[in-house]
């Protein structure tokens, strides 16, 4: 047996408050190790590190530019706000450093190009930091899905992402700034949600996004809450409804010919270690429209690494395989990233139309 | 105490499938009878009776006409195909019968209107046979959804009711004959959710409807599925999807600013004598985002009777409150049934237009 390779080594490219979550699944994966943190601050950067039990050896660096410079740093993670992806993981890949990059990916698709031709130009990895992927879960859903007998054929799709985040975030946080996370709910939860509905469909992209009326934005103009509804030429359709002004949220159902399946936890789970789906097959009334046969069935699937954990392996994998082996860039992540952004744009332009429904060009 | 009033009498008017669910219902409710059943054959209305524990003092008749004309009869439960609804519901109002009519109750609310007014000029009660209204576990949705600390403000709702017929009922069920039941799955299965909808709105009519495109029809042009999103001035949105395509499903989800509430076999529940519903509220991210707090609750609705008997029973009720003390028809009934046919009249006119939004006019 070959021996293991080096673990993967991580610089991170600022202090948001999700790369306290990521760091410490670069500590739990056992193929990833983290080398450096940058931030304008250098004391920040030092705090961050001491704070979030990373390895002493850890550098803190008062620039990201210094991150990109280390060449200890095989890959980056890249949490800045949205408006900063392009100018820094463009940067990061002439800096051949592999990159996993926090979502909505950009400000639209036309810069995300740019980053995704920067990373091929490169050599690069690029994968971004859509954790459910990796949760043991969704290949098991998939399975469902892919039932002809217990599913069938794909009909339609519903999708919620909310989450209650309160009057100063709506104002402040820099989800809804004009200037950093211009996407506003849409690119901070409206992104699951249709990548929920590209999951389901097989990547298949939809005809026409249409937006539904009303949209909801702050004084600055930031989309607050939306909805749309996603057609396909073979009639599958799906809906989905994105929020920072509902209740915690995390839902898909996805309903076919022959069956049914549910999960109310697909962003995060509610539990770490143990992921939870719903289904129905092949229902129907029982006797006198008495209640139903066969009655529903709840599947757990457990794990020992949460989901983010197994993000950050299989992007450390795809590293290493590149690294060490020679392997070229796993395409998969960055052709559904584009896919993602690309109804993401979709629907920020039948909003910005008067929810007229926009052709999807790709 | 007041000695108990006599049960409530009553004729059913043609052997739908549906009425055998409902005449067992009319036999648990403990404030009504059965004293005759009409069918164009005598035979079929005789052995109906027979095989569905009629008491045997009830008359079999040949025609509906008999029914009506039967002075025992105080009530009709009209099962017929929709497209006969208005002659026989108007006949059964002059002939000073109160009306418990099945879903669609109209082809359209210009019809129903005919019919509600028959009712009103002669004095008897109307109701819809929607017997999911009459669950326990309703008003206690309703509770929760009134609650303003738990729920908040009411900001979206989906619902989902379907079946999978088979190809053969699709080809020639009455509810898929242009002559019989020209709504289709939107008169069958849209009914419910469309009520769902605007019971969750505490009734408040939608400002528009618009039907999202595409809609399924059989070779007739008769609906096979449709979906579609209702928007309010305050910015509320609703969206359903109801369909003879896809699997058993009876799903409800009510999100509101501080709450959300699912349930999943609203329509008939899994079990006869129980139904449950889900909620969560002010749910946050646990620390790191790692789970959430607090976690959803479920809530079980225990009940002695089955929904249809509770319907009945409440039917019953008012009708014996107007028959032995005189009391006035209740309006809250017939008026829910008309903002529910207005509703499916919209869906199938903005199909009809295009998916162009129809403004809601009642």
């Amino acid at each position: 047996m070959a021996a293991e390779p080096p673990p993967v080594r991580f610089g991170i490219l600022g202090c948001a408050n999700i790369a306290r979550k990521v760091s410490r699944a670069m500590i739990l994966s056992p193929n990833s190790t983290i080398v450096a943190i940058g931030s304008r601050s250098l004391e920040k950067a030092a705090n961050f590190a001491k704070n979030n039990g990373f390895p002493v050896s850890a550098k803190a660096y008062g620039s990201y530019d210094a991150v990109l410079e280390d060449p200890n740093v095989d890959a980056v993670y890249i949490p800045l706000p949205t408006s900063l992806h392009l100018q820094w993981a463009v940067a990061a890949a002439k800096k051949k450093k592999h990159i996993l990059l926090e979502k909505p990916v950009a400000l639209n698709f036309k810069e995300l190009d740019l980053i995704l031709k920067a990373c091929e130009s490169n050599g690069v990895q690029f994968m971004d930091a859509t954790m459910w992927m990796h949760h043991p879960r969704t290949p098991k859903m998939k399975e469902f899905l892919s039932d002809s007998h217990s599913f069938g054929q794909l009909k339609t799709v519903h999708s919620i992402f909310s989450y209650n985040s309160g009057d100063d975030f709506r104002k402040n946080d820099i989800r809804v700034k004009p200037d950093l996370d211009a996407l506003g709910a849409l690119g901070d939860t409206g992104w699951y949600s249709i990548r929920a509905i590209l999951w389901a469909a097989d990547y298949e992209m939809p005809k026409t996004v249409t937006a539904l009326p009303d949209a909801e934005f702050n004084e600055a103009g930031v989309i607050l809450s939306c909805a749309a509804s996603l057609r396909w030429d073979d009639g599958k359709r799906a809906t989905f409804y994105c929020s920072f002004l509902t209740n915690l949220t995390m839902d898909i159902g996805v309903l076919g010919s022959n069956g049914y399946l549910r999960v109310h936890d697909f962003v995060i789970p509610f539990q770490e270690n143990v992921g939870p789906f719903y289904v129905t097959a092949n229902t129907k009334f029982a006797e006198l429209s008495i209640g139903i046969e066969p009655a529903p069935t709840e599947h757990k699937i457990y794990t020992d690494l949460p989901q983010e954990a197994l993000m950050v392996k299989e992007f450390s994998g795809l590293v290493s395989g590149i690294k060490e082996h020679g392997s070229g860039t796993e395409k998969k992540w960055p052709t559904i990233s584009r896919k993602t952004q690309i109804l993401v744009d979709a629907v920020k332009a039948s909003i910005e139309k008067g929810f007229e429904p926009i052709e999807v060009v790709f």
